[in-house]
């Protein structure tokens, strides 16, 4: 388990360029060793290249290889033991029970996602077979499905060490469909995402699938990312991280000869209406619950509510008091690296203009709905354990407030059945389903189910594809194109595809879904 | 059914700017009238406005209502009968039974797309019922559909002045799922363009629908195809055409503060690779389906088989020779536009160092596969009646050449049972499913069918999207985004996720596709 301050290309610990940088303890702020490189131009290009050719067997692989590929890949992650999770609190300062919490998430999406491509049906089968009497001509035999997109570049997320990292959904996603992974480690836990990707190495010699199907890369220049998504072999990207980052990722993707999806998390307020009825009925405990979500992990969550709207009222302004005055008793929280921690005092010390209801340690301010319209710099994000109350005038002003905001990862509504059956609140549902992938109603948006229906990603800026998710079985989708045959005899179609589905997917035959055999009664 | 000469906006005739450009009659050159104006700033402007507005009762708007809409839009198209197809003919030079059969195709995929709308399920309903006793936390109820992405728009194509221009299947999809459509019509047909804009317009006012469901818009400048594409409220884009043209049109997308997805069909040689035993077996037989592909609408559609693959051999030499003999015996056809001709002109003239097996009226060309992948210029696709045939040396050159191809929109064999068994003959599969969104045995590649398994849209250049195609029922999936809704009470619940079923779908509940209701035995 000790660790080798190097990359892992076609299964090799390897670095032609010194140590650059160290994680860092972000309790203390002292350096971990050992010391990390960053990746060089030749060795970016050994991965991909790797994976390029490792992609030919992986592509051609079956699900139940891939299943017993991310299988294997939890169980190496829970032979790594408590090693790993005090190397993880030590480099991101999360709580041991949070990473443990993670731990269990991360493994048991490999499942869920081995559970997945084992049974199949993911790749939606569509099968018109031939009609050779139809008129004006015969309509060949057509059978489509989903097939793997080719390597597909990974970023670890600072924020989720283990779940949005070198093992997590991103990873699983693009392993479960059959395409190989070069991740980009996180530099702020780069002895973490080390011993994830041996883990990952040892999973997939234990398959017998060719070392190229993963590679890690460290790196903490924006370059050495940039030149990642670049690469003309890489097919797709996946990221969880600021705005800024993903932006640049996107549009170094867009600017390629050969352009590629970006599947980019990056940037949401998650606003959070607290309705009339429901502050008169329970604001102690929407309180107490809008305190727990906006400072669960420090406030580095992706769906932090980090703006919270009501009417003016009194109703709203004990709220608001009391909101401040939990968020003064909150224990101050260690943050997942300095610059995290800076870039958090810097933009809460740069608000002007407001109401201060908590100055910390989790703080809390008040602006009115025109004064934060008439601000570009309230729309931001503020990653941490901040949260701004909006004053909307009157219940009218919730829906036009609504309209005025940026898409979004989530939006959440407190209401009373008082509160939610007329057509003020349907119009609140619908603006908001047009801004948000999520709605959630009388609930707190952090914690994010691995579950088919969940939908993790909205529109821009709150992710680069608002029609893909990053969590949730719909995630596989990410990494997946479709390819049609046509007149093939059966036995060179691919098995999914065949007339007696020897699978047994769920299928679409001349545009019904079943699991019968074509042709059969 | 007399022409305007004047834009739609809100199913109003208008336009600022005095006429600046004329359809043109394809076989004599001349003008045709009327004049069609340039669209000014402010009427994309006043078009997107009012899509924008539409929208919100366009998303809200039923499934039958959608169906409806197209069944009608359909109607009017039928109803403009023999004066629609003599105004195309006279704008493109179609044949009058080539325009018949595209319009009963258009209609036709109206009507397929409104059965999709009608029926629903296209929404991939998915609902995980909440559980309450899971540890150590409870699992919120999370119920997750498809809606629609915001106002489209939609460029005409020439190619095809109905089945892919203003009610085509862009503007099908994207208002079969709930979209409004800002059509810039393809300045070589404005005339058929309005024809057919005036008949959306009846249908949009016919079943009491906005009149901003629907714009046309005319202009032959790129800036004005790229104003619409930067509009801040346009929300997706569909288009076919040039490589060129798609690209501009995407880099002005990737480029806006809030990206937008470009769905671009550009560019594509479509290979035919034709194996020893076929050539054998039926050499005749596949010259003369090749040279009716190739030159099929005077080879202006972009499944034309552009490059055809053999393996050195007397027989293959007879094969080049007898194509070439074919095409010396077309009939000389008339192209599109004026520019069409002369860019094909100029693109066969400008062929260096190959061997002319016919110079027209269509063009056969021959090189080795040295040559062609030593000089770039002959890997792009020369719209019009032209084929180059490539020469390998051998049999395992038919894999290797296959792998330097870039993205297709197809790719087809020729091959006998004797070619198809063997390893070789997997590897060169596996490489073009790689490759091409469609693999076409013992066929050729032009004739797409409007179906479910159909998939017509392969990797860059032959798209800018290789996740989508533009053509069959799953092209709906193009305009559309999940959103997910966490613990509402039913009552407040798009109907497609209530707990009756009431809209009948097939849904996902637990991860298991059924029509049951929730909570049924």
């Amino acid at each position: 388990m000790a660790l080798s301050g190097l990359h892992r290309i076609a299964g090799q610990a390897r670095a032609a360029a010194a140590t650059t940088f160290h994680g860092v303890d972000a309790a203390t702020q002292a350096p971990l060793e050992p010391g990390y490189p960053e990746a060089t131009p030749e060795e970016i290009h050994a991965a991909v290249r790797e994976a390029t050719c490792a992609f030919e067997v992986l592509a051609a692989s079956s699900g139940e290889t891939r299943a017993a590929l991310l299988e294997a890949i939890a169980r190496e992650i829970e032979v790594l033991g408590d090693a790993l999770l005090a190397r993880a609190h030590a480099e991101t300062g999360l709580p041991l029970a949070r990473l443990t919490g993670e731990r269990g998430r991360t493994c048991a999406q490999l499942r869920l996602f081995a559970q997945v491509a084992r049974e199949g049906s993911w790749v939606d089968a569509r099968i018109d077979p031939a009609l050779p009497q139809r008129q004006p001509l015969p309509r060949p035999d057509l059978r489509r499905m989903l097939q793997p997109i080719g390597p597909v570049a990974v970023f670890g997320a600072s924020n989720f060490p283990l779940a949005f990292s070198v093992a997590g959904g991103d990873t699983a996603s693009a392993l479960a469909t059959g395409n190989p992974v070069v991740v980009k480690a996180h530099p702020a836990h780069p002895g973490t995402s080390e011993l994830v990707a041996d883990a990952v190495v040892r999973a997939v010699a234990s398959v017998g699938l060719p070392a190229g199907t993963f590679a890690l890369l460290h790196g903490r220049e924006p370059r050495t990312g940039l030149a990642l998504v670049r690469h003309p072999d890489i097919c797709a990207v996946g990221f969880t991280g600021s705005h800024g980052a993903g932006r640049a990722l996107f549009d170094a993707a867009a600017a390629r000869p050969r352009p590629i999806p970006v599947f980019a998390e990056m940037s949401s307020l998650n606003p959070v209406f607290v309705l009339d009825g429901a502050l008169g009925a329970r604001s102690q405990a929407i309180a107490e619950g809008l305190k727990q979500s906006f400072t669960l992990g420090v406030g580095q969550f992706c769906t932090k509510p980090g703006l919270v709207i009501g009417v003016a009222s009194p109703a709203w302004d004990a709220f608001a008091a009391r909101l401040g005055e939990l968020a003064r008793a909150v224990p101050a929280g260690v943050m997942l690296h300095a610059g995290i921690a800076r870039a958090f005092a810097e933009a809460t010390a740069d608000l002007r203009d407001v109401e201060w209801l908590s100055k910390g340690p989790a703080a809390v301010a008040r602006v009115s709905a025109a004064r934060f319209l008439d601000d570009p710099a309230l729309h931001r994000e503020i990653f941490g354990p901040f949260t701004l109350l909006v004053t909307v005038p009157d219940a009218a002003g919730l829906e036009r407030f609504a309209r005025a905001l940026d898409g979004q990862l989530t939006a959440t509504v407190h209401g009373d059945p008082g509160d939610l059956g007329g057509p003020a609140t349907a119009g609140l549902f619908h603006v908001l389903a047009q801004r948000a992938g999520r709605i959630v109603l009388n609930g707190f948006p952090t914690g994010v189910e691995v579950a088919p229906a969940m939908q993790h990603g909205g529109p821009y800026p709150s992710t680069t594809d608002s029609r893909f998710t990053s969590v949730g079985t719909a995630a596989l989708a990410r990494f997946v194109r479709p390819v049609s045959y046509q007149d093939f005899p059966d036995g060179l179609r691919p098995a999914a595809l065949q007339d007696a589905n020897p699978l047994g997917l769920m299928r679409l035959v001349n545009g019904a879904p079943t699991r019968a055999a074509v042709g059969a009664a």
